[in-house]
């Protein structure tokens, strides 16, 4: 994946040419439009499953207080396992997962000193002993100014709980509000890997959901997600199951999560085109999961490349822990006076890494066809809908070519491409995902058609100029399929000149 | 403007339930969304430019050598006066700005203490004397992992040049490319100001244009711009004046430069319908400009509530320098090989703040009307296109309205409000900019249409439910004026029960 993201400009390690700064990657021109449509798509999707959902956009550079308010400055550390003879520190957890093929998340340093000890574990780069195993902390410190402190934030969550009571008061008074952040976090990761699934920098996009607690039991929706079947794996088990949303309100879970969480699901299964078998929810136990969070489910896809489900995504149920802090900390009332009671709101948080989803997508969709590769990318994700060729760069068929080029740039991510023959042209485009090649050719001018062609099926249609724009809508909204997009139903070779 | 923005949901300092940190400020839900708008109205606008113009994403925390490399850690310095009573550290050349009403840009901290010492300038918060002034350097550094160095960027440009040559190549050898980044900047502002136009973090929308310099006397495409008339303000003079674009060719300006002007203009005077009056290109002199910058023309607004023209965006000739400079700290060559010649690109900078350009935006068409503000924002940024309301709260009415809320988001940024009377609820929508608003009453079930009502004139149209889509398309596109989009001509007061 590595290769294949770097040489088809997607991604690669940043600042690359000055040796490349571990934990940190430039996204190219490919990688950049597929990010930003997969953003795109979740705000879509997440914002519109409610009137009330917003986005807003905090500081990255947050009041070290924010921080000691939200538990981050004393407790958001790493367990490491310091070489006593290379000095090199290693993430603890990670070494002992190497190594014995088990999650030691949530351990104690005390804890992951013992393991260490009894299986002679070694430091992975020069064999020597790790005698100390501590901790530290993950986040960024910045001085401000002249002496202030600040950090960047380890996660967008602390913008909409901060901005929380502003928004309230802007929104008249009404719960549930969630406020959205798609943005940058930063973590000091001691040893950050696997490519854009574990860096320093990465982008997360977070939906923050304000409610009433003494509702959640209820959702005026849940209709919706009646007979929704979802992939859950239960803490302690091996295997993921399917759990009818009525089955898990039975075994006590609260119908404002559940909802929540089918909708997350459908978003998968639906929009993103996930393959049910790939896709699960997998609970986290009391050890694994943040002390305030009463429920905690990660969203994980099945990722073969980094050896199985991986984390991509999280429903978390954090309570009035993070309200509680501020309130106490800044001394200000974070508490909302509805429906004639006083109360702290809880929250519900949906988060998500856009780095992770948009590597699981690449990985998802990767085909590998003897020494072509294409990129099966769901049409809400494509980084460019349709390329327009010219069949050749003479006779004004690059002219006309352009012009069909600039009338569709107007309404769909339309490249433009002229070098090279046709089929490396439409090559390169099946690796980057494209979902539609458009050539200009000699009977173009005449009978006022084009060459369309399919990149999953690699059928080609003529289509009338005119009914192109409604052709592609049709066939990415699923509307039509692609024999029903030209006139001609059979595959057609580009014509030479006659 | 600041009461404004804070009251109406557009932006308010960061950190502010903890006292707020200087220099940082957080977006509210209808200040995210006219944000996000400019820059989708940007990218649209200037990555249409050309075929070969596309959107990066590098790490916002680089390498400290890329830094080295292009100058900013020696030379990215501001001037600093420090009072020996109070011990606070004051911007030089801003605070004899402020008393002398004149720019001490681009002066040495030698001939600023000069100018503090005859002019008898003291300290601003304590009346102390000012008897030092040096420099401090404005980046934030960050420590990464144990014990390497690197730097949040102070402006999103470096990220294009470093990737300059995996592009060039990857585009398969062609020039001009445009490389864009549009991401966060961090400077260590000695003293930020004025609201969210000099913050310590801040947005950039950057296109870094990489051309072949034997060709700046060219632009294939030159017709586009010809018998345009540039606002331009030479340096020295104290007066805009209206030039043609093949004057200032005659003058000595080069027509690749030109050209990108010309559009800078037309994207301001068009897209963001900036009056003619209130926008100008301001000539850099040589002592203000950086030295590597052959031009440098700042595109400036007029924005009263900052005493004047402001600077929101340049144009900058960078020649080779940054390349030149990454070339050889990295020790790797940067140049291209084209056309049967070896040589290294120059580049032209397009560079907006995406900051000061909302707020510009949120100033320029503020409009106070008794105790009620309209903001007259253009379509292109306007942050709700349309707002539907329910007439009443009973009767179905509210729920025929949300049902023509939910068909409307699918293609439109729509928003949906019933709480208060239909008047407050227009007033709330001309706050934020919102282009139209939808009433649904108790005529709509019986004859499939609404109230349709506009922002600038406030003049209602009656139209069908199956033309409302259309009829929302036309008028922003500006196809149709009010009056055609409905069946009735006349105001209609919304209809009582009957």
């Amino acid at each position: 994946m590595d290769e294949f993201a770097k040489k088809k400009g997607f991604f690669w390690q940043g600042s690359e040419i000055y040796g490349g700064l571990a934990g940190f990657y430039d996204y190219g021109f490919n990688g950049t439009m597929l990010k930003r449509k997969f953003e795109g798509a979740w705000r879509r999707y997440f914002l519109g499953l409610s009137e009330n959902f917003f986005e807003i956009e905090p500081s990255d550079i947050m009041h070290e207080k924010v921080f000691k308010a939200s538990g981050h400055v004393d407790g958001f550390v790493d367990p490491v396992a310091k070489c006593s003879k290379c000095g090199t520190q290693h993430r603890a957890d990670h070494i002992l997962e190497d190594f014995l093929h088990e999650s030691f998340e949530g351990m104690t340093p005390e804890q992951l000193k013992k393991v260490i000890d009894e299986k002679g574990i070694k430091c992975p780069s020069c064999k020597g002993a790790l005698k100390e195993v501590y901790v530290l902390n993950m986040m960024f410190p910045v001085d401000v100014g002249s002496g202030k402190k600040g950090y960047l934030r380890p996660e967008t969550a602390q913008g909409p709980y901060v901005n929380f009571l502003r928004h309230f008061n802007l929104l008249r008074n009404r719960l549930p509000i969630g406020l959205s952040v798609v943005g940058k976090a930063f973590r000091n990761e001691i040893s950050p890997r696997n490519l854009t699934t574990r860096m320093r920098e990465f982008t997360q996009a977070e939906l923050q959901i304000f409610f009433d607690p003494s509702k959640v039991e209820e959702h005026p929706r849940w209709g919706e997600v009646e007979g929704c079947k979802l992939r859950l794996l239960f803490a302690g088990e091996k295997e993921a199951k399917d759990v009818g949303v009525e089955a898990a309100l039975k075994a006590g879970m609260p119908k404002f999560y559940l909802w929540h969480m089918a909708k997350v699901q459908q978003f998968y299964l639906e929009v993103m085109k996930v393959p049910r078998g790939s896709f699960r929810f997998r609970e986290l136990s009391a050890e694994e999961r943040a002390f305030y969070n009463k429920l905690h489910w990660d969203v994980e896809v099945d990722l073969p490349s980094l050896g199985g489900f991986r984390e991509v995504g999280g429903v978390h149920y954090r309570t009035d822990h993070d309200l509680t802090g501020h309130q106490k900390l800044a001394n200000q009332k974070q508490e909302v006076f509805l429906d004639g009671r006083r109360f702290m709101p809880h929250v519900l948080e949906l988060s998500f890494g856009v780095d992770r989803n948009v590597y699981a997508l690449m990985e998802l969709n990767h085909e590998e066809d003897g020494d072509r590769a294409v990129l099966h990318l769901p049409a809400a994700v494509a980084p460019f809908q349709v390329a327009v060729f010219p069949l050749v760069n003479k006779d004004g068929i690059d002219g006309k070519a352009r012009e069909v080029f600039e009338g569709l740039r107007k309404d769909f991510d339309a490249v433009f491409d002229q070098s090279g023959s046709i089929g490396k042209m439409y090559y390169r485009e099946d690796e980057r995902g494209t979902l539609y090649c458009v050539t200009v050719d000699y009977d173009t001018e005449k009978s006022k058609s084009v060459t369309l062609r399919d990149r999953d099926s690699k059928r080609q249609v003529r289509v009338k100029l005119r009914d192109l724009p409604g052709a592609l809508r049709g066939l990415m909204a699923g509307e039509i399929g692609f024999e029903d997009a030209g006139d001609a139903i059979k595959p057609s070779e580009p014509k030479k000149k006659e």
